[in-house]
């Protein structure tokens, strides 16, 4: 989705893709094929580059840091990277920079795990340090089950740590760019909805949020950005909950590349979160960030357990004539039982006529019936 | 600028381009390079494909035909492009109509030329009727040149029309979109500015235009549209005059593409012409037309008759730091003086200071100075 704001501005991008079908090869002209994991292949995609980014955080962080030593324009870095990448990196750097977090502790033992638990009461979420999406690493143990799981999980070596797992009332998330030399931007704070683990849907701005706390949030996410010398865009997910005076926050995750929570910028934005992405990694000032309509609403296209017999192209065709105001966006991707397929983009004045048309098309492309 | 809005609908586009370094050669994968003027060329590119459809109105109409014979769905058809093509057809059938042109008459000789020079007192255009754009194929003869002129164009084989100059107050432009299936959409009407020929800034809404003419101008377009069977996107450039009770519309050139004129829609409302293209001749459901500001200014970014020593992309950072609000969008082309190698589209409230960010980024893209 960076391609189309390259584009425009003329940016030249080199995308390593590992397959020839792989969504963003299928419309970038210069594609390298490779494997992100391979230093060389990383660096025989990198020559010539004035900058080099990622589309996720899994490149390996000693390859970056080779590739620096060696004098390329790696952004983020990986110094930056790894509190996107270890979660208990990232609790402990956020606890100290005096950010709200959960209570959380690292799991090196059955014993970590039970004086956890004991500590909070058995309300714990559990997460593998690295790796984990969309729902993929979290689990929340019972009594009956803590011990067994985690020494199972620690005997399969995945390193753990473990929260207190909150009351949320709603999900939020501040989306920040951030360039090398220090300029930053932050978005109007997103509402989205989680299911099973996965972004359902996003709304920007975050509805009812009172605006000392979008203040506050908004300033979160700049101190956050820099402290932690991030470049690019950074999302940082939040939980909200009740608090003794309203409504408050507390850091569940960060991520450090265009975000899912930030899909809505696309067309509810002066400047899309993939235009950001380039423009803060290649230290070119910053596009500004107001939005274009009272309300935006994003709905993610998950992959139906069993794929509609009514072909893509058709359902598309269906949404754009209920919904002409609907801005459907596809990634090429196959069928695949939750996999994320695309995602529409609704503006409008009104919150609820504007979800109910995001989430009806999306339903749509989905399940090729309407809700 | 099609590919964009391709890639974020999973339409599979191919090009065929002169050169590979060309415009959309840059931005799109599947490029064949070949000559549009050579039908087994473009035959080869338009095999498999749904829909085959235009940049310009220079792919030769017997070479269409012969591919609509051939089973391929080449949309806008030569029946309707003839009128985009030559200006002696497009003025009949638009007189027919009743649609509002000024007096015309074909030239085929100098005493053809005398008698209109005559009929309208020497107020007169003289245009070549096929080929010219920008400018180019118009001339203003005065008594003294207007029969040697004639005489030159014609023995050179130049086929000419003429048309009684109209006294224009400012030219608007209205942009259809037709499905081959009938379904039609009009644009909000753009006030445009011509500098020598050349469109130099487009404004939408078109200021100050009265409710009831904005309404008379969007029947107009669509009536064209659906008389002429347009489809894709349709440019109406108008000739606004003050007449007896008030502002007044007649029609100067028809153009079947997505148009300088209509550039705004990219960053002004909910569809671009160019997304809105592709749905058209892929006999799509349309989208939306709704603006997303109060007004959208577009200003064409024009190669200086020298190029400034500092190279564009360091214009282009000057322009994003002055004006993070500054939509940039580049061409991938090389300087060449008069040749429209970008242009700069800016969302905001007050007309006076969008079009003044417009014209300011443009002019620096041009000069690398601020006006």
């Amino acid at each position: 989705m960076m391609q189309p704001a390259a584009a425009e501005l003329d940016i030249h991008l080199r995308i390593l893709a590992s397959k020839p079908d792989s969504s963003a090869a299928q419309v970038t002209p210069d594609v390298v094929l490779g494997d992100y994991t391979s230093l060389e292949e990383l660096r025989g995609a990198a020559e010539g580059a004035d900058a080099i980014t990622f589309e996720h955080e899994h490149v390996p962080n000693k390859h970056s840091a080779t590739l620096i030593d060696a004098g390329f324009n790696v952004q983020p870095q990986p110094t930056a990277l790894i509190y996107a990448q270890d979660k208990l990196k990232m609790r402990e750097k956020l606890a100290a920079l005096g950010a709200p977090v959960p209570r959380f502790a690292a799991i090196d033992s059955v014993a970590d795990a039970r004086a956890f638990f004991d500590a909070v009461d058995g309300r714990v979420c559990l997460k593998a340090r690295r790796g984990g999406y969309d729902g993929k690493g979290v689990w929340f143990p019972t009594s009956e089950n803590c011990y067994e799981l985690v020494s199972e999980l620690l005997e399969a070596g995945t390193p753990l740590m473990a929260e207190e797992k909150v009351d949320l009332t709603r999900e939020l998330s501040i989306l920040v760019a951030r360039r090398p030399s220090g300029e930053a931007k932050v978005w109007p704070i997103t509402q989205s909805r989680q299911e099973n683990g996965i972004c359902a849907e996003a709304i920007a701005p975050a509805p009812g949020l009172a605006p000392e706390l979008a203040q506050q949030a908004s300033e979160l996410g700049l101190s956050i950005a820099e402290s932690l010398g991030v470049t690019g865009v950074l999302a940082v997910e939040l939980f909200a909950f009740d608090g003794p005076e309203g409504e408050e926050i507390s850091v569940n995750e960060l991520a450090m590349r265009p975000h899912n929570t930030g899909h809505w910028t696309q067309d509810g934005c002066v400047t899309s979160q993939f235009e950001q992405h380039l423009r803060a990694v290649l230290d070119l000032p910053l596009g500004a960030v107001d939005t274009l309509a009272p309300v935006t609403v994003m709905a993610n296209v998950l992959g139906a357990d069993k794929d509609p017999a009514m072909p893509m192209p058709d359902r598309v065709r269906e949404v754009m004539q209920r919904y002409p105001q609907a801005k459907i966006h596809l990634y090429g991707k196959d069928h695949r039982p939750g996999r994320k397929i695309g995602h529409v983009n609704v503006t409008g004045d009104s919150t609820d006529e504007t979800l109910s048309i995001a989430r009806q098309a999306a339903h749509f492309l989905v399940h090729a019936t309407w809700a």
